[in-house]
């Protein structure tokens, strides 16, 4: 019980939205209740105002997009659905008796496997997902009660202004109570991740390329994971972009606001996280053979730390850019000196020998696919472990010593993982 | 429209469970509806009938699991609400009048706020999202209609039967006609990303080091590009491994099965293909330098084909031995190949005189960094297209010659690109 409050402030100090939005909640559905009883709103609505409490829990969302989307969908859906219903109604009287039910069948049956294939349509599934669903129910629901003539046309009528109320009362809440927007949310996560890789470049300088080098404790330095999280943060932009689309102008961002391209920018620093993450994996398997390597080269490692630090400095200043949305000029002076902090990493290394064209461009190549190599081996540990859970079937063109495969099967990869190190020393 | 056309055939092509999910969805919906129509079991229910068309649309998933999760959230969260529902209305006509309207309302504001927040919650998030808002949706509706005193007990018995009903038939025909198991596509997507994997070092051995190597067109080749949907895969296989942990025992996988191996070995594979990502990208930009000295030497290219040759059936037999859920020695002996392979190319190395402990070390490192500079250089370029579109301010630090400044930073540009390229030869 204490673990759970302790996670849930937790979760509320990590972002103050997160309280209010569930305030905003519940506000909104408090309101829609004391309409309901107070005001002659609803009246001769009914059991049917229950759509207009349902409406508001659903369409509510985190953000104003979010919320905007939703509402506007299920708005939208149950309009077009409702119509289609008396259309596919008035065509299935004309047939009479039976027939009617049979017609009113076969109709929804084809408009719930087309609509259910609809929503596979990644674009679909991106925007309309909750529409299409609506529509389909909403179509159901009408043609449904049709069959008895409950009092179809009023049905529907109720259903659709409840929708419209509930739909308006969860936007006004969401817009006008500290509104939350997706748009911005997107634009703060670019700047976010930013910082993230600029965080990396910055610890990594210091800890692998400063004066006191403690190689040993690179791996648990905090600030050397925290680029790992914009490794998988596509889904989120993605979606932030698609529901930052329709968010009417608020602050500095203006109705059709570049969305698009913070996708790209998005894309870019993961791209620069897949890199990040590929120099760390490999510092951390070869961590004492390059410390003492680079111990011995002052000036190696002097130049490294240059570039790290003017690029972390750029990647700053670059992150600070989108949050303030000011054009600074920093970043390109510090792009300019890690660019000669590259060329005087070049003069260093002519001017020791060590620069032999094979060897660079073969040593990194070579290198990466070690690294491959070791990782496809945590790969077939990993895969040795599930078919040990799962009770795989050993297949029959194994032999049948698997004790003995196994062992040598430990062998090898201690045998590799050495011959790793020896050709990367 | 023929566009459209095109598109959802190739769509069902992909994958033909859609198709049948569709048909699915249409009998379960249809089943519903004529329920409703032929038989004695609505009888009584009157407007109530809607909740199981409802819950059909709602609760029925394209997977076993995800029908499974939701219906259970459902029923379980309706039953739940139900009871606090009745305990809050027997506290509240304690109080008698005005009062108990309040206190009515104080109950719902409160539980709105704590179930939305609840909804923040990892775990809740991953697992009961649903059945949270169930619960705050359906105790508001009792709570609600109790306040004009609709036959409240009327409405929430025929809201928990009617629920049932729909959960029901939607999971009788979600497991009856063509199950699509969650667990099963998590097993199929392991193997899938295993083998897309094994089809980069195919092609990159072939293309690579292959004797026919034509490296403009490296990144063109299809092969070579279809490890990219590796990286991001993650959130789909968490959401897979939740659903799985609920489905019963189907084919050969037992209710236990170990689905949080396969999110483990697809965290490596997701890590291999972050290795694949750095390595070709650094090929692409260096593509002309690398192909000439690789055509010089021939030992290394051989070896190199050898290692990636091997570490890929390596991996195409592990691909398989999760496929088909046997063990297979075979993995073993690629890997010891691989291992072979890597030895012969340290002599090699060691032989030709290329062997330079500090160069290989160091020049890998440096590569990797170069490419993170020449990546945040891509981002800064990125930036300043957003700036442009989003028309960020100029910051007043920048001085006034801001065209000046641009023309600087693309021959800066220009200039880096030029560096890495000399230091990387």
């Amino acid at each position: 019980m204490v673990g759970i409050c302790t996670k849930m402030k937790k979760l509320a100090n990590d972002d103050h939205r997160r309280l209010l939005h569930s305030f905003k909640v519940g506000i909104a559905l408090t309101l829609v209740s004391t309409l309901y009883y107070v005001t002659p709103i609803f009246k001769g609505f009914g059991s049917s105002t229950i759509w207009a409490v349902l409406t508001v829990v659903l369409v509510m969302e985190f953000t104003v997009g979010g919320t905007l989307t939703k509402g506007l969908n299920r708005a939208m859906a149950t309009l077009l659905a409702v119509a289609s219903a008396f259309g596919a109604h008035h065509v299935a009287i004309l047939t009479g008796g039976k027939g009617e039910v049979i017609l009113l069948g076969i109709f929804i049956f084809l408009i719930a496997v087309v609509a259910t294939f609809l929503r596979f349509i990644p674009v679909i599934k991106a925007r309309y997902d909750y529409g299409v669903l609506i529509f389909m129910l909403t179509f159901s629901l009408v043609a449904v009660s049709s069959f008895r003539n409950h009092e179809t046309f009023m049905l529907a009528y109720k259903r659709l202004m409840t929708i419209a109320i509930g739909v308006a009362i969860a936007l006004l809440v969401s817009v006008l109570v500290f509104p939350i927007w997706a748009g911005e949310d997107l634009h703060l996560l670019t700047a976010t991740n930013l910082e993230r890789l600029a965080g990396f470049l910055e610890g990594f300088g210091a800890e692998y390329f400063g004066e006191k080098v403690k190689h040993d404790k690179i791996k648990s330095k905090a600030l050397l994971q925290t680029y790992k999280s914009v490794l998988n943060t596509k889904a989120t932009e993605d979606s932030l972009a698609n529901l930052g689309r329709l968010e009417p102008r608020h602050g500095r961002f203006r109705f059709r606001h570049p969305w698009k391209q913070y996708q790209k920018i998005g894309s870019l620093c993961r791209r620069c996280a897949y890199l990040v993450e590929a120099l760390s994996s490999y510092i951390i398997r070869s961590e004492s053979q390059a410390a003492s390597e680079l111990e011995n080269n002052t000036r190696i490692r002097d130049a490294c730390m240059d570039i790290s630090k003017e690029s972390r400095s750029a990647i700053k200043v670059l992150a600070s850019s989108v949050k303030t949305m000011t054009t600074l000029s920093d970043s390109k002076n510090h792009m300019t000196a890690a660019a000669e902090a590259a060329k005087s990493l070049k003069m260093t290394l002519s001017e020791e020998g060590l620069l032999i064209r094979e060897a660079l461009h073969i040593a990194t190549i070579v290198s990466l696919l070690l690294e491959i190599v070791s990782c496809a081996q945590d790969i077939e540990v990993a895969i040795e472990e599930l078919a040990k859970l799962a009770g795989f079937e050993i297949s029959s063109d194994q032999g049948n010593d698997g004790l003995k495969e196994k062992e040598k099967s430990v062998s090898d990869h201690v045998e590799l993982e050495g011959i790793s190190i020896v050709v990367l020393e």
